[in-house]
């Protein structure tokens, strides 16, 4: 199980593949972002997007579900997500694109009220099959910390 | 319909009534966030969400929903959102909650490269029934201005 003491500043990895659907973004922004530009082409043609595009936060998702998928084959003692700084739909998602993701951890703090516990700042990076980055977002994550009583300044380990 | 003119800093609104069912919190969540904490309530006994809540994306998203679906009425000029800052999941969304929603224009600038369009700042704070912030954030998003020909000072209005 992975803990706060073993993600190290400075790690970056390449995952996942999410091929947008048209069916999937026209259900996703028609549940929760039904703006025209979203659900007709039509609409979306006297916009910037030129054509139907994913909602963002259905981005934001996509993200999530290949964020998720990768670290389930590692167990990670994570509990939740405190929030994200920084997010920016740099570029339109269309139906038929594949999405791939880009992590780096970027900061680590041991919480000073809540000793067990760690907040882990990511930046999330997704990618078009392109190469193009459509969303980049840092992440705000809270981990279980394995050992409580180390000292802080032995749990940030620093990637050299 | 609403263009960039129109919306002034300093407004402040609340509206909005999406009623969180446990059935869609777990399709979410199993879509997008399949963390178990999401999934089960025994694996959220384990963590501080105590059993199952919503993925927090879920909750952005449910928050879009009461947004898009209050400005239904009075069309806006809008080109969609260039991003989010100072997201922060504050509570667990629990199902059986009723959210709301309060915004707030912080602020508002014309492009200066694209002078048809302008950046409006809006803060979003979601409300539990029990009048509890469970979600802020920051939204920016971008607007048609209606006649790009106005100087920029003249655009700028201020609610007193």
């Amino acid at each position: 199980m992975i803990h706060f003491e073993d993600l190290a500043i400075g790690t970056k990895e390449r995952f996942g593949r999410y091929e947008v659907t048209r069916e999937e973004v026209v259900e996703f922004a028609g549940k929760y972002d039904p703006h025209p530009f979203h659900l007709s082409d039509e609409a979306a043609a006297a916009t910037h997007f030129g054509r139907i595009s994913a909602s963002g936060w259905h981005t934001c998702s996509m993200t999530m579900a290949m964020f998720v998928e990768h670290i389930h084959d590692t167990p990670h003692a994570s509990h939740g997500g405190v929030g994200i700084d920084e997010l920016r739909w740099l570029k339109p998602v269309y139906p038929g694109d594949v999405l791939s993701l880009e992590t780096e951890i970027l900061n680590k703090r041991r919480s000073r009220s809540r000793p067990g516990l760690g907040s882990v700042w990511t930046r999330m990076i997704t990618y078009n099959q392109d190469g193009v980055a459509v969303l980049s977002m840092i992440a705000i994550g809270l981990y279980a910390v394995r050992d409580p009583g180390t000292p802080d300044d032995k749990t940030a380990n620093r990637k050299r």
